[in-house]
């Protein structure tokens, strides 16, 4: 893509649909020009000072298409940096199709995915971890995913840092003034504080890479696979959790089914429910009915609820655990006693019958269920404790990675009292690898793979 | 619903979904200073003009939950007549659910559906005719229904009765003044003048009548049946006109289905496409299968493109176009004579082969198919000729057959010399009953089946 936007680029901002409004944006040096000459108000549009709105009827021609807000947005001061006029109309869809054909019988060229973040980026309006974290607010599956996009908005990814490209820089261009006096043997550079400080960068950088998986889940929610022998009870448990019939999730009876999945939100974090198919328990090996399925649901999941029916032993379900804890090391297991009225027992004396670490539930008892609600919000709390202010993703990882390696390779020749030539050189490196990150160095390639993400308006 | 309106609501106003924007609307008393509780930015939004448009962050207390745009619209220069404060934020449901939920920590009513709307006629910015053209606009199905219900918003309706309405109320006055000189035998109201202008307004109100049936299509769409004997190829030709294979339309093989109900856009209205069941050809009579849904969906259409097999003749469906006549008669039937490969014959020699009036295809041959498009165009246009400045609904006819009758009355009391007490009674009824149109007499009722089609956030 070229990067010399001289275009004037429009799109619709808000979803698809039909509602009570609808903003159709405008970026480019034609934006006002057109605007103004579609709408009709007491004062013209282009007269309007930047940062005002007002209400006019948009006009194809002689034709009224509806009674539209315009916002002006003046460069340098927009999302963009461009001109900006925001259309706000009433959302139903021809009424946005007209006014979108009208914009572009005007030479308004409809824009591309992700374009005016694109030309926010390109304009110095937000750096590449800001952009990032514009498609993570947008997509984020999690109330505290969503918040932590928004300090990523605020720039606390690149503060996080920038501290740290500070100290490398400076170190870097005191380590090559060395170079020119290396006969002379003077060190501008302290090998100890310096050391000291990539002990430090080592520790922000590590973090960050440690907190990619948690931001995995923040962005896409917390997954919860519910396994088990037929006839456990899964089904119900999962209805139980959902709160609604399973009749309504899959009203089609017989149909060969592999899994099922819904979401709930368990304290603000979308939870994928999936009911996976029940497990054949034959001879001493485990047979997975859809076997592809079912395992990688399990892969994929976050946590693992192995379903055990009570009445038939609370250790009844072991060799399966012990199966699932074989195949998906690393992975949460915990097992579910359930049908327990079916023992007739106090319902006080559930949690002291089963073994340690279990959850007793029956689907018939709200109590038990909402029990094992409060340990699936603990699991996903835990599950993103230490994300700061960064939701670090794929792209960023590697980079991260890199740094990682970097910084420890500069550590071991500060400690090996490695030239300052070749120390100098790794410093450089990861300058510029953080560069990356920030998008302060970048490649239309990488920009194509970061705005491959956005949706077309934003 | 009580309309003494003293709290402040808020509500989405896109539509829901995951896109690059997504506005909240709050209005009413207290929408500034709880707007500015939560956002921050440069200037204090309480300190802003109305009319402009301050960028910031939404918090919920120290917690940063997005960068947003505040647009401020002072009362009574707003949508609502009240306080407004528009907010634009990031169109992800975990922002936009954040945003609502401190709104309402912070006092602020979650909207019922049309309340903004509701409050603006209340609050005597919209009359009733451009209410219900809001959500025509939003709802409508066609280009030319959302142009004239943009027409109805700029007053386009309610501007139609206003001459009659100010004849009537002149007349009334007039025609009651006459009652305290009757003795003298004074005649205020020349009933010659006053009937030329009670027929003018007859004929106004019967175009506004005539145009119900059209403004349904524009409103909601013309529907067009495909009926046929089996193997007609019915099928092959609804694809045909969709450009699309059918396999796509249904994949589920051996379903039983009554009918495909397919849209597409013919000159900028959505026409719904329906694929009928094939009708029995049985003895003399036709028989259906699933014969309610089949015969409701060709009453509710507006043409009927009856498919014949024509390697089986030109004439093999007569039977079945004359049955569909008679059950239901005043609907346009169209003949089609499919399969016209399958005679041999030059593609020029076609259209003068086949019957007149009937339209020669094939659905292997795009020329028939485009012929058979023209058509369907053609008979959409027809359907919505005469709709100008209103697109009358079932509520405004009802009112509108009222007048008629009234004004019927009215007419042959002026040329039967009925005294002027009697003639004033009706044309006071007449002018209630516009006011009942245009929203000056209204009870709750009534607004609440006006308000009943609005969505939440309008």
């Amino acid at each position: 893509m070229n990067e010399l936007h001289g275009d004037t680029i429009c799109a619709l901002a808000t979803p698809p649909g039909v509602a009570g409004l609808a903003v159709i944006r405008v970026s480019g040096p034609n934006a006002v020009a057109v605007c103004s000459s579609c709408f009709t108000s007491a004062v013209a549009l282009s007269q309007a000072p930047s940062h005002t709105i007002r209400v006019g009827w948009w006009m194809a021609g002689t034709t009224r298409i509806d009674e539209v807000t315009c916002t002006l947005f003046l460069a340098p001061n927009s999302y963009t940096g461009e001109d900006v006029v925001e259309i706000g109309c009433h959302g139903g869809v021809f009424v946005v199709n007209q006014i979108i054909a009208s914009l572009v019988d005007w030479g308004v060229r409809p824009a591309l995915p992700g374009e005016f973040t694109r030309r926010a980026f390109v304009n110095h309006k937000l750096d590449l971890t800001q952009v990032e974290a514009v498609a993570d607010i947008i997509h984020s599956q999690s109330v505290p995913g969503a918040q932590t996009a928004a300090r990523q908005l605020a720039g606390g990814f690149t503060a996080q840092l920038s501290d740290l490209r500070y100290q490398l820089l400076s170190a870097a261009g005191l380590l090559e003034v060395e170079l020119d006096f290396s006969e002379e043997g003077y060190e501008f550079v302290s090998r100890e504080a310096f050391a000291k400080a990539v002990i430090k960068g080592l520790s922000v950088v590590s973090n960050l890479l440690d907190s990619a998986r948690a931001a995995e889940v923040l962005r896409s929610g917390f997954q919860v696979a519910i396994a088990g022998y037929p006839n456990a009870g899964k089904s119900s448990l999962f209805n139980a959790l959902l709160g609604r019939d399973r009749a309504i999730v899959s009203p089609v009876a017989g149909t060969t089914r592999d899994y099922i999945q819904e979401q709930l939100v368990i304290d603000g974090c979308t939870v994928h429910l999936v009911d996976t198919a029940g497990l054949r328990d034959t001879a001493d090996t485990i047979e997975m009915q859809g076997i592809r399925i079912t395992r990688s649901q399990i892969e994929q999941s976050n946590l693992v609820l192995v379903v055990n029916d009570a009445s038939a032993g609370f250790a009844h379900s072991m060799g399966l655990c012990a199966e699932l804890e074989d195949k998906f090391p690393g992975h949460k297991v915990v097992t579910v006693q359930n049908k327990m009225d079916l023992l007739n027992m106090d319902l006080g004396q559930w949690d002291s019958l089963v073994p340690a670490g279990h959850v007793a539930v029956s689907s018939l008892h709200p109590e038990g269920v909402s029990a094992l609600r409060g340990i699936l919000s603990e699991a996903v709390s835990a599950s993103y404790d230490g994300v700061m202010d960064a939701l670090v993703n794929a792209r960023q990882a590697a980079l991260l990675q890199t740094i990682k390696t970097t910084l420890e390779s500069t550590l071991r020749s500060l400690q090996h009292n490695i030239p300052a030539d070749l120390i100098a050189i790794d410093v450089r490196s990861a300058v510029r690898v953080i560069g990356e990150i920030t998008g302060e160095t970048w490649n239309p390639d990488v920009l194509d793979q970061v705005f491959s993400r956005f949706c077309i308006g934003k």
